[in-house]
C-alpha cells in the first residue's frame, strides 16, 4: 500500500477501504506518511467527501492510535456528552451533576477554550482549588467513587487527531464534515463512554452556521458512534444568541449554580434538561425522553443535582465556600450596567460578537496557552423577544479597566438589533436526532 | 497575505490574483511556505482548476523564481520546441538542425528520459564524445556561433518547478492541466526563446491518453505563452503506436540520421516537418505553414539539414566518424529479427508496452540516476495498417542477453494486435493549434 495511491483514490472520489484508512492514519501518526501527503489527503476529503462507512473507519482508526479507556471495571454503563462549542456554553457544569444525581456515572475529558468559544476546564478553574489535571488512575478512581469526574485530557486519546487538527488548521481543511466528525468522535470513542450525547450548536456563535450543516454533522456523528457500537444521540440547539445570560468564566459558574438550585435562564435550563434527558434516555434510566426530563426537573427542584455538584466539586479539590457563596468567585474591579438605548423588542444578539468581546475583555484566548482572566465577562438582562423601555438595564459588563469597558459597551450595543414590533424568538432546541 | 487564505480561496474555486500566486510561488520556493501547504494548494488546483489568467500568472511567477535567459544579444529571434514525451520520440535530433539550416537559431535545454518515455540528452550521448553538459556561457557561445545548441539544463531555470514537481509526484497531484502547463511553460519561458512549438503527443504511449485532454493542455499552454508575449503553436500527434520505427537510444540516432538524409519512416518524417514547419512559420521565415514544410523538405533532400547536423554534433564534441558511419554507434551483442506469427494487417502496436520493453532491455530508467544501455532497443518493420504474410520480418530486437531477448519477444508479440481485414491507420498529425 502506498500513501500516494490512497490520496489518488480519494481525489477521484472512490471509496477507501477500512484497511486503506488504517494504513494512512497509522502511517501519519507514526511519521511514515508525511505532512504534505496528509494535507493533500485532507484537501481531497474536503472537496470529495467521504461515505459514512469511510468516516466511521477513519474515526475508529484515529481512536485506536492512542489509549482507549475501558471503563467497565468502574461502572457498567458510563455516559458522556460533547458540545461543538458556543458562547455562554456552561452546559457540562449543570448536566454532569444532574445526570450523575440519577445514579448514572458521567466521566468526561474536556478542553480549554480557544477563540470566542469558552472551555469547561477554564470555567471550573475559576473555582478556587478545583483540580482539572488528573492522571488516568485518578480519573478512574473519581469516577468509581463519586460517579462523576471531569478533567482535562490526561490519557493520550487519539493522538492522530492532534496531528491532523494542527495540519488542517494551516491548510484550509478544517471545515470538512467527515474530518470534523472523525476528530470529535475519535476522542469520545477512545474515552470509553457507552453512550454519548452530542450537543451541536447552530448559528452566528457556532462553528456550524446553518441548521442544514449542523444536522448533517450531527447525523454523521450519530452514525459513526453507532457504527462502532456506542449509543449516540444529538441535540441541535440555537447559538445565534448566547446560551443563557452569562458569558465569562466565573460569571458562567455562578449561572450554572443558580440553575442547579432550580433557577437560571429559561433557555439554558431547557438546554440542560434536553441534553441530560437524552443521556438518561440512552442509558435506559427512564422509559422515554419526556419521563427523563421530568425526573431531571425534579432533581433540580429537590436539591439532588446540587448535592451531586457539591460532592463533585469538593472531591476534585474545589472550595465549598466558593460554590456556596458565588460572590467569592473572582470578581472584576469594574462592573457597569448598560441601559437600553431605546425602547422596543430585542430582535437579535450576535453571539459571535459577544464572544469576541468577552475575549477582548480578557476572558478568552486568541492563541493556545494565553492566560485568561476568570472574572471578566458579560451578563445579559434581556434576550431575543424581550421588550424593554429606553433606560431599562440591558446588560452588565465586568471588566478590568476603563478602556476595555468602553470598547465592550460600544461593541455590545452594536451587536444587538432592535425591532418595534413584537419578535417571536425561534425555538431554542431545533432538532433532536436519535 | 497568508498561505492558508490563498489555499482556501482556491479550494472555494475563487480566482486568485497574480499577487496572490506570486506570494505563494515565491514563498514556497524560498521555504516560507511549507510543503504541506503547497500540497494542499496543488490538490485544490487539481480538483477546482484554474482560469487561464491564473495559469498564466502561476507560470510567469514560477519562471521568475530562477535565471531567465535573454538571448537577444545572441540572435534577434530564437526558437525552441518542447515534446510532452513519447516512445521513439527522436524529433529534436532532426528538427533542431533542420530549422537551424534555414538560418533560424535553435537553442534548447532538454531532459533525460524517465520511465518509458526517452530523453533527447540520452540519445545524443550515444554519439561518442558528444557533450551535453554546457555552462550557460558555453550554451550562449554555441548558439551565437552555430545557430544551434542542445544541452542539459545548465541554468537554474524555474527552480519552483522542481520543488512543485517532486511534491506533486508523491501527493497524487501530477495530472492537473494548469499544473502541467505551468511546469512545462515556466521552464520554456525562462529559457528565453521568442517562439515555442509544443509537440503534444496523445495515446497509449503518451501522458495524455485522449485527444480532448491533449488539445486542452495544448490550448492552455499556447494561451499561457502568448499571455507572456511569446509566439506559441502546438502540434497534436499520435502516440498510440511508437513514433517512427526505432525505439532505443543509438537506434533512434541512426533513424534520425536516415531521416536527415531524406529517408526515414514516413510518420516520423511527417512529424518532423510539421514541428519544424511551425517553428519556421512562427519566425516568419516562410509565408505560411505549407511553404515552410516545402522549404524544409528541400533542406532534407539537398543536404542542408544534414550539413547543419554535422556542424552541430561536431561543435558539441561528437565524433564525426560515428555519425557518418552509424554502425559505429553502440551495438548490442544480440540482434534478432522476430517473424510475423500470422498473416494479416497490423491493427495496433501498444506504444507504452514497447516503451516499457525498451526499459526492461536496459535502454531506459525506472528511477532517476539509473545507468542506461545506449545499444539496446527495438526496430519495427511494420506499422499500423501494414499487411504482412506469416513469417515476414515483424521487428528486430537488440538485446544484451538471451533472457532479455526472450522476454522482449514475448512482450512485443503480445503488444501487437492483428486484423484480417485492411486497417486504415488514423492520421499521425491530429490537430495543429495556433
Amino acid at each position: 500500500m502506498r500513501a500516494v495511491d490512497i490520496i489518488a483514490k480519494k481525489r477521484d472520489r472512490e471509496e477507501l477501504t477500512s484497511d486503506e484508512l488504517k494504513f494512512f492514519v497509522e502511517g501519519y501518526t507514526n511519521g511514515d506518511i508525511h505532512d504534505y501527503q496528509a494535507s493533500a489527503f485532507c484537501m481531497a476529503v474536503y472537496l470529495q467527501g467521504m461515505t459514512n462507512a469511510e468516516a466511521t473507519a477513519l474515526t475508529l482508526h484515529m481512536a485506536n492510535t492512542g489509549d482507549t479507556l475501558d471503563l467497565h471495571n468502574i461502572a457498567p454503563f458510563v455516559v458522556d456528552k460533547h458540545s461543538t462549542g458556543g458562547v455562554g456554553d456552561k452546559t457540562s457544569l449543570v448536566v454532569a451533576p444532574l445526570v450523575a444525581s440519577q445514579g448514572l456515572p458521567v466521566g468526561k475529558m474536556s478542553g480549554r477554550g480557544l477563540g470566542f468559544s469558552g472551555g469547561t476546564i477554564d470555567k471550573l478553574e475559576s473555582i478556587k482549588g478545583f483540580k482539572v489535571s488528573l492522571s488516568t488512575a485518578e480519573f478512574m478512581a473519581m469516577l468509581k467513587q463519586h460517579g462523576i469526574v471531569l478533567s482535562g485530557q490526561s490519557a493520550d486519546l487519539a493522538p492522530a487527531d492532534g496531528k491532523f487538527y494542527a495540519l488542517r488548521d494551516v491548510t484550509a481543511t478544517v471545515e470538512s464534515l467527515p474530518l470534523i466528525a472523525a476528530s470529535i468522535m475519535s476522542k469520545k470513542i477512545a474515552a470509553g463512554a457507552d453512550a454519548i450525547v452530542l450537543d451541536v450548536k447552530v448559528g452566528q456563535g457556532a462553528f456550524m452556521k446553518t441548521e442544514a450543516e449542523a444536522v448533517a454533522l450531527a447525523e454523521l456523528m450519530v452514525e459513526i458512534g453507532r457504527g462502532v457500537g456506542r449509543k449516540v444521540a444529538a441535540i441541535i440547539a440555537d447559538m445565534d444568541q448566547p446560551l443563557g445570560n452569562a458569558v465569562g468564566n466565573a460569571l458562567e459558574v455562578k449561572e450554572a449554580i443558580e440553575t442547579l438550585h432550580g433557577g437560571g435562564p429559561a433557555d439554558f435550563r431547557e438546554h440542560c434538561l434536553a441534553v441530560a434527558g437524552k443521556m438518561i434516555e440512552l442509558a435506559d434510566k427512564a422509559p422515554n425522553f419526556e419521563a427523563a426530563e421530568s425526573m431531571l426537573a425534579q432533581a433540580l427542584a429537590n436539591g439532588a443535582a446540587w448535592a451531586k455538584f457539591v460532592e463533585w466539586i469538593t472531591a476534585q479539590g474545589g472550595d465549598r465556600a466558593v460554590i456556596d457563596n458565588p460572590e467569592r468567585l473572582p470578581q472584576a474591579p469594574l462592573v457597569e450596567t448598560v441601559a437600553a438605548p431605546r425602547g422596543g423588542f430585542i430582535a437579535a444578539i450576535d453571539a459571535a460578537e459577544v464572544g469576541k468581546t468577552g475575549v477582548m475583555l480578557g476572558g478568552g484566548r486568541t492563541k493556545k496557552g494565553d492566560p485568561i482572566d476568570y472574572s471578566v465577562g458579560i451578563v445579559h438582562h434581556a434576550k431575543v423577544g424581550d421588550q424593554l423601555a429606553a433606560g431599562d438595564p440591558l446588560l452588565t459588563i465586568h471588566a478590568n479597566d476603563a478602556a476595555g469597558l468602553a470598547e465592550a459597551q460600544a461593541r455590545l450595543l452594536a451587536a444587538i438589533a432592535w425591532a418595534d414590533a413584537p419578535i417571536t424568538p425561534p425555538p431554542h432546541i431545533r432538532k433532536i436526532i436519535g
